[in-house]
């Protein structure tokens, strides 16, 4: 229903029911992947193609797969700081850039599949950075890193591929520990804040405060962004809503889980407050509830379990990282979300081809329509063998 | 000749000889794999295989799958300690019902495949807790790691099969240094006591006492299932020698292979009194020698070879897991033998394909029946290509 | 042209052109990879193929398949230190021989293939050794070390094989990583000197003097024998020369782009003059633009980029081993040549096929006359698919 709203509506009986009705399929058209602004774009400038693909690969950091979501999200980092809003952008375009020059099909680069992963580099570069907003040298890092994110991209496909794993978040995750080991805590050009891993080395001494613990679990969602403040970590979570609001859900599930995972483990009250605690957790379920698997309830709760996994994941890697000054980054969420993706057994079903995943919603309602065809297609494959 | 127990004998010449070759028979049921139980067991109460399982499993830590070794090795736990006998028989349970749940193959988990992790992660969760024996609240983290087994083995298989190699203990390996890395040793819930590596900081000032050493091969055994008593090790010793008594022979020269590697690299004393050197050894050989392939003299020089690289690994990954308080596990060996198994060349006319690993001796004699064959069969297959 | 150099030539007008042609001619038999030799040493003594072997194997160190390359190294190495030398020759020999107790295929031991992993094994024991020069004990670990190699090599290939990855130093940098680990500094048998991390724990004092920044170009390609002196290791860059000219112009941009790379991260100033900076770099470069791509300017940018990726690679893995005390080896390169192997896209065909390597020079005439005929042979794939 949701994506069908490109349909036309017949025969409507009021008037008025027909107008609300074609606005609200208008207002439908912004949402979702809006694969029918690519066809749109197909014969505009190049420019405007790579405009559109940069904006695809701010909003994919989040799984949200929506040029509109996007600007959204540009538009609450630069609320949130300037610097990290030119930052991210730049990572995006560096490594958008890199790949149109090294030879990628430059329709999978306006998709914006080289994109996310540059922003990220770029984003937490600035972010762990101690020498203050606009210092114009870390440009040099991040334009660099972001563009090793693509040749990084480009070899762990080959590899993952036999599997029909994405190669998802890796390359911004060993780029950016790359980068901080590299120069670490007094480097004289790129100094940066040692990260103190999340477990309390002393009991936690002041009581909880659980207002601030229902902030931190919507703070979880922006610090997918690296950023720590209310109002645009809401407008992040109004992007995910236009693109799917079944997205919003999970990644609310997830941050509340992450969130447990935190207070079962007496992580420090500063996690819990920050959000940091719960951004693994919210990616994960994001991930395996949204974009990976068909959503029913029998996925729903591996989910959840796959969010209770990546948040505990994410506080042994943290204690394990943080051991050297480094932080955990998403990679908790990353390496159990390609594990539950090698799963075998009945689960495999809802499994959506790597190439055909689209919003949750899409998927469903394409799940309909294709489950009866791939059976009869099965019973067809079985008789002629 | 020792699985060839229950076929019949025929001309008895003396009626003497008769029974004892009768009783001998009767006695031999009782050894090797039981897959005449499998058989017997197909149409009775699921409980009553699920609890045939749950043997199978606890003794498949020590690669002997066997039922009745299984009894014998709870019991052993039981005298050691009630509280570990409790911790490991519930991770079985835990690891094989989500097994179950999560719909798996019930005839695999019946087979007890799913449950030697479960009950690895819940025996070490006990072993490492500085909370005391009976600190109920350890049963949570001891179901959810035993289930999170169950993921991890089904997404390892995933990859691990493209190779032919077994997922072995790596679930538990990798769930128990991420618990461990969880809670830390400062933890309000669940503390535990940090490791010390095994290269010693200082000179060993008391002098080596070889009768302790000894003891410690023997240990070596036990301490597979963290166990560091003398008779519970015996009993245990005892469950492998109704398995397979080649697979004994394996695990006390792998163990005696492991001291002589940790005399060498001077470990600390109380590594070699305790059985911790000799236990990564033990497996190793035990898997090489007895289990993966087909037992020759060859093959236990590799199986010698294998006990060295794995005890010696082991002290390095102690050395470096160390000084973050972790321990090594059984990391070692399972990397050995996994490398040992992708070995080419001469060897791999040996190797037993994994799903027909049964007790050494009988793989000896179905080598023997079967090399003739195989060799026709690829001339065949020469003709046809 | 290079490669021809064994053709007739025909029809020369003056004599004394066509003497300086044969002269020429003659010379240039003993450069790049000596094919030749094979078939000459063909029905020669085993023992003296053997020796072809190390000394090839010694060579294959610095990528360059030739054994009169291998002759020269074998001296510099003497003229550094004759126990190094004598340590590397034993690392070699130790893993031929075990290669071919074990069964391997003896026209690939010949060849020299199992040779360098061994070497460079026994080299770096004896270089990070606290013991001093002819400490016969060490002998015992290189050889058992060395022998380990081939078993890491032979299990290494099964799983790389599939992606047509060479093994490359893989097993040497795991072998002697955990050789250090197991011993550790205060070991009372083999002790060691504990790595510092190349990041400066405080800012560098002095001002860096740029000879020796010059001179520790020159060293890098030295060091990858772990020889820090200067003739030596002209000695070392004459023997690539020998093998192949543009070799040694990538070591040479290799070696001066890991100097940059450490000087924009501020690594301590020895690190710089001793030529560990630069290793990395240099292997890496003459990886990717000698050997494993046909040579052309893209791909040499690429071995430049490759050289950057290298270098901050190890500087980042220097500091987080170091944190442990242990050295980074070849790690960084290794990892980076395999990865810049898996790249897809446009870049794939100028890849060589594994078993085609020869020297650069002979790979751009190869590829010359090969590219229409695989033009040819694509399009008839088409028109048949």
């Amino acid at each position: 229903m949701w994506m069908d709203a490109n349909v036309e509506v017949k025969g409507a009986n009021g008037s008025r029911a027909s107008i609300r009705q074609h606005v609200l399929n208008g207002l439908l058209l912004f949402t979702g992947d809006m694969r029918h602004l690519d066809t749109y774009m197909q014969d505009k400038l190049f420019v405007l193609q790579l405009a559109v693909g940069v904006l695809r690969g701010v909003a994919m950091v989040t799984l949200a797969n929506n040029p509109l979501s996007g600007a959204l999200i540009v538009i609450a980092l630069a609320w949130s700081s300037p610097w990290m809003s030119l930052l991210g952008t730049l990572g995006v375009l560096a490594s958008m850039l890199t790949a149109l020059i090294t030879g990628q099909d430059s329709a999978t680069v306006t998709a914006g599949v080289h994109g996310y992963n540059g922003m990220l580099v770029a984003l937490l570069m600035g972010a762990s950075s101690s020498a203050g907003d606009w210092y114009w040298w870390l440009l040099l890092p991040a334009c660099f890193g972001s563009a090793t994110c693509v040749f990084l991209y480009n070899s762990l496909s080959s590899v993952l591929d036999r599997w029909d794993l994405p190669v998802s978040v890796f390359p911004f995750n060993t780029v950016i520990i790359l980068y901080l080991l590299c120069t670490g805590p007094n480097n004289p050009y790129f100094p940066h804040h040692p990260t103190l891993p999340p477990g309390a080395l002393e009991p936690n001494k002041t009581d909880l405060i659980a207002a601030e613990v229902m902030r931190g679990m919507v703070l979880g969602v922006g610090q997918i962004y690296a950023c720590e403040e209310m109002a645009p970590s809401l407008l992040i979570l109004g992007a995910v809503l236009l693109y799917s609001p079944l997205m919003l859900l999970h990644a609310l599930v997830g941050s509340a889980v992450g969130m447990l995972a935190g207070l079962s483990m007496a992580v420090r009250h500063e996690c819990l407050y920050s959000g940091l605690s719960g951004f693994n957790g919210a990616l994960g379920c994001m991930s395996i509830g949204g974009l990976c698997f068909v959503f029913n309830w029998r996925i729903h709760l591996l989910a959840v379990a796959g969010a209770f996994i990546s948040s505990y994941l994410d506080i042994a890697l943290g204690n394990l990282l943080g051991t050297v000054g480094l932080p955990a980054c998403s990679w908790a969420s990353t390496i159990i979300v390609t594990l539950m993706l090698l799963l075998t057994g009945s689960v495999t079903m809802y499994r959506i081809p790597r190439d055909q995943v689209m919003a949750p919603e899409h998927n469903v309602s394409f799940h309909r329509s294709w489950k009866p065809g791939k059976a009869a297609e099965a019973e067809d494959t079985d008789v002629n063998n």
